[in-house]
């Protein structure tokens, strides 16, 4: 009864922090017709701030981890990010009436990670007294950048295939099995992933990564960039949700298909993680908490890394799917789904 | 004695207080013939984090108080708001000479209310042992926002008679015995009110109150909006005070009509709000330091909601008509005006 | 050996600190192609709060300053700052290759001082037990602007010589013997000079001055400029950064003027600072520290002023060579020789 009672205050709680609660007033606002606008030059500005943070932060908990430790999980985060968006890309992105820029920018954020989720399940732990190591805080940038830079790319081939004219030498067929599309040259391919990292988007949050983990940007991170970061994050969320409201109607016919990966994502996505835990737990004596933790991460989607990212670089993606399917299910669901992957660690190796 | 030379300390430390000094620097600037701008996207990015803030700490406050004791003062608070403008609208707005959107806004601004002459009227009664009651904090935004949106909606609506066509079947004569201009309908009127609530300055304004009412900002608000507030309104005072020598000229005619208004207006008004504070003591035994406060709001005229929330919602109104009466003028008499509302209280109903 | 460990120490931890990580990263960036930006109304808005912060930050000194003991060191400081821009007018300016815009850039950032490297001298006076009077941090903004201003005026000059029609009736021959260039007349120099003080960026530095000095700003000024500024100095450094890679080419040719700028300047105007700090010394009593600290700050080179003022006033002017030259060169060299002037101080008047 406690445990209810406690799930559906964090949920009321949830309802009424800062992120949500101004993703809906932007959608009221654009509901009621409201003549406020954020100003593009600003916005992007917000938005280089936003992801400047968010690549110094992971860049600063990498720098502090002992790398050699954290090589096999870090490429093992990395690998569930890939493996999550590319289960959204056979899946959602699929479904028919879903938009493939829509559905793989939805998989990118489920494949991504939200650093609250991670904090809410380290906290659970720390409560039952289950440890776990210290670099955990340094993996999430792993998956988190791979699951963004693989649906990114992943868009933007998509895009590629539908317009491209067809080409019939010396090609690679991409996704062979799945479509008859026309097919892309190798040239191409990485095209689009050097045009990916030199993204705005993508070039902040690098950009930020190679400054945490090379400089010592720690002073001005926490004198400017922490402070101002939940703050400009409430206004994205504003200018997020007066979007998301003017793209609300193209969600209509789909929306099920969305509740129902925006459900089921977290359990799945956390059971991959929870898999690739147990292997480097086998591997390497990763902790039992530690395989928790990378479930936890798994089943998150991100809030704040992904929406900047994907409004910078898939600028086409609709938000009212990617924004409404994560913050709105993936993150209640993965909040809630914790004690479960508690319970499937205690019974394979034991907490 | 001691009383003139605190009086006199008061009038220099104002002058030399960021707002203030930022105006002037603005118009000093402005008469060298500055180059210097603040690009327009920045400059309505302000505004918006400006009346972002405002409203929320309204809504924080209204959150926090007891709305049902809340109720009888908030309706008199907002009664008295639009009584001020309504007042300004017949004496201001119709001096000869007076652009009536100047008049008007200005008075929107003295029936809008003077967080800081506020927080001066509580001081000096918590000197002298008073006591009121807790949610007084919560009534400003009543007569803050009621004689804002009344400004507006009445400068909107004299614009639109202005420049009607004559219409005569089935309208409502507005403002019957005062002109013969021509008359607007019903529908153009809700459309009037319509577009003051969609328009930016008074959307981000409500939706800060409701943000605040309605969700718990109160971490980034602490963290973002309260600690830009004051350095983004020192911006917001430089490109008023440019804009006010810009426009000076316009005012050689009429400044005795605002010099008579900004020294007048405070007493009347503190007046009004004592009139109605005695009706609410009479219904509610709402206390005398509340009547107190309540005189001093309604002659308080407002140095921070009022300038971002005019310059947005009506452009073409002079600043330095409105926030010069304002600033220079009724500021400075509302806060000298305080121990005369605490006088007159106690010879009513006694302190 | 313990010098030259901390010295080397000092160095590394120089090369990661935010401000020359940022202007690396931006170089990175704008060398992989990325299509980052900051748009150019945030730009504009970024260096006018620096600017505003420098200006006020002097300004609050001043004020605190005793000003009758004050003036003579001042008028020294602003002497040594245009000494010092001149000495870089007939040599680095001159230079065959070298453009005389960023000559004259570059001379006005090393007439500026840096206020980290002052900071870093009082340090080692501190340790040393030599007192200095309390008003050197009130003698910098006058060496800062004077050159600054400076620097400027004279690329308005040689760009307005360069491009004006030839005038020979009742003009003065400007920079006499030292070419044949056309004549300017007075009406021309002081419309430059005008020009100059009108300059959104000098408006903004000036403006800040007046307000720290006659204003008390010291509220918004700790609250919002001074938190903000070192965040806002990154995001600058990172559009310097980008911007100084794309002219980059044009330094090929003349890279050694400005290495050997770099590295001799700041001995060269250090002799200068102790020169006019002994006279000084003779005239008022002026200490031993205050000399050393005067050498000091001629012989540094703007870190913080100097960049967003150069970029405002002389947009023609390329930053690799002012930026690069300053913050990698004249910068350590200035921190380098701090013990120097602290030798010869002690050799000629005694520490």
């Amino acid at each position: 009864m406690d445990i209810i009672i406690d799930i559906l205050t964090t949920m009321v709680a949830q309802a009424q922090k800062p992120t949500l609660a101004f993703l809906i007033g932007g959608m009221v606002l654009a509901a009621m017709g409201s003549k406020l606008e954020v100003p593009a030059p600003v916005y992007k500005f917000i938005v280089l701030l936003l992801l400047l943070k968010v690549g110094m932060s992971a860049g600063i908990s990498v720098r502090q981890a002992d790398l050699v430790e954290l090589a096999v999980p870090a490429i093992g985060a990395a690998l569930v990010g890939v493996a999550i968006v590319l289960l959204g890309t056979v899946t959602l992105a699929r479904w028919k009436g879903v938009a493939p820029v829509d559905g793989l920018a939805t998989a990118g954020l489920f494949g991504a990670v939200s650093a609250s989720t991670l904090a809410a399940g380290m906290a659970m732990l720390d409560g039952a007294g289950v440890a776990y190591e210290g670099f955990i805080g340094a993996l999430y940038p792993f998956m988190d950048i791979a699951a963004l830079v693989t649906a990114i790319v992943l868009a933007k081939l998509a895009d590629q295939r539908r317009t491209a004219p067809f080409v019939h030498d010396g090609t690679i067929a991409m996704g062979g099995g799945t479509g008859g599309g026309p097919v892309l040259n190798g040239g191409m391919i990485s095209e689009i992933i050097g045009d990916t990292f030199r993204s705005p988007a993508i070039s902040a949050l690098c950009l930020g990564l190679a400054l945490g983990t090379f400089a010592r940007p720690d002073a001005i991170f926490e004198s400017f960039y922490e402070p101002l970061f939940r703050g400009l994050l409430s206004i994205l969320m504003l200018i997020m949700g007066m979007e998301a409201w003017a793209r609300l109607s193209e969600m209509r016919k789909v929306a099920h298909a969305y509740i129902l990966y925006g459900l089921a994502g977290p359990l799945v996505h956390g059971l991959i993680g929870l898999g690739a835990g147990l292997v480097i737990h086998q591997m390497t004596g990763f902790s039992a908490g530690g395989v928790v933790l990378l479930s936890v991460m798994a089943a998150s989607s991100s809030d704040i890394s992904g929406p900047p990212t994907m409004r910078g670089a898939l600028p086409e993606a609709n938000p009212s799917a990617y924004v409404g399917t994560s913050t709105g299910l993936g993150t209640p669901v993965a909040i809630l789904a914790i004690p479960l992957w508690m319970a499937l660690v205690e019974a394979t190796i034991g907490l």
